[in-house]
């Protein structure tokens, strides 16, 4: 079947059914935009069933996306949308990126979830952006906006709700949405421990890519022990 | 008499009178956040005087600052007001950071004119900060950012309007807000050549701070020369 694209961590397929895409999750694991880069066999397979599990968790919440179903081990059928290209980030606890940028103490509990937009560009690094930003190139209008800001908080909601049920908290996750051929904007992409940071609740484990990014150990080891408590929900 | 504040370009100096301040233009001129730093004698007297005629041609069209009068070459009296510590940028058309932040061709025209905050903090390089990291950081309120972007692009109008008396081009500049002991706010700081972009409509001939950043002539004759214009109106 034809490849349509290929990112760090998935190759889009198209299917035999129109607007109806094959995602292969990859075993290539990267960090600072590329800056380190390895292959973990079975990274590919934790994260297609931890993104399955989390879809179909928010599609019982009614929070639509664009999956249909997990086909394998390592693939999953998803609806083809235009994706937006926004970043959007969700914060309820300050690390990575915004402790550098704005000073944050890492661990700071924000008031309230807080929401970046970055801008998806490989060759401009990704820079934040403002709402302003967004609509002079053109990304989104004012009711887009609202519409991601609203939908990336009611996500964060039952994410955040998710995590509690196992003792996890969940610190920050990034989001892509994409527009349907109706205009509908869904949540696409995958929500995985490559994309959230995810603390233990009682101790300062933690089940994400920052075991990776920081040499802190087998990240197989870590998304299969997240994929575990996922299940005993 | 006590010296106050001593920022880049001014000494801020207390007076006898409760609630008025001397502002002390200096010879320094720094560019890229101080790492290029020099003394060129006459700039403080240059910007003092721009300022002074910029503030004034403001107050006749009804939009308040702190500014007071002139008393010297060198020296101005303004009204003490708490500074808002942010960096608030409005762009008719891409320049500097910009163009190398989100890729815009330098001389690009905006549809409309850009408001952008940046956090003033040294330490962490002035940051780009959102609406969001506005409220988050307790440095304004939702209303008092609507306050702010509104006074900064009633200010970019009247400021457009007087340099295309003069056959010029406002590309940019960085305002500075402060807050009055009555809660008001108003505009701080200073306007001159050092925190705007002025270019001529007709050639690619400069009267900004870019002469010095890019080593490309003399700021004196270039912000005298400006200044000539602007006494010409």
């Amino acid at each position: 079947m034809t490849l349509l694209y290929e990112g760090k961590a998935k190759k889009i397929h198209a299917t035999d059914t129109e607007g109806i895409l094959r995602v292969e999750y990859k075993d290539e694991v990267t960090a600072g935009n590329g800056a380190k880069k390895d292959y973990i066999e079975g990274k590919g397979r934790l994260n297609n069933l931890i993104t399955s599990k989390l879809f179909n968790s928010l599609k019982q919440q009614g929070l639509e996306s664009h999956f249909i179903e997990q086909i394998s081990e390592t693939e999953q059928l998803v609806q083809s949308v235009d994706i937006i290209p926004l970043e959007v980030v969700v914060r309820n606890i300050a690390a990575g990126s915004i402790t550098k940028r704005l000073g944050f103490d890492k661990g700071h509990s924000f008031e309230q979830p807080l929401v970046e937009f970055f801008y998806k560009n490989d060759k401009l690094n990704d820079p934040l952006i403002t709402d302003d930003h967004v609509k002079l190139l053109h990304i989104a209008n004012d009711d887009e906006i609202s519409t991601l800001k609203a939908a990336a908080l009611k996500i964060n909601e039952a994410l955040v709700s998710i995590m509690d049920q196992v003792d996890l908290r969940l610190v920050d996750f990034k989001i892509e949405f994409g527009k349907t051929t109706k205009g509908d904007i869904i949540l696409a992409d995958e929500i995985s421990p490559d994309t959230c940071r995810i603390w233990d609740k009682h101790s300062d484990v933690n089940f994400d890519k920052d075991v990776y990014r920081e040499d802190r150990g087998s990240i197989i080891d870590t998304y299969q022990t997240f994929l575990n408590k996922l299940e005993a929900l």
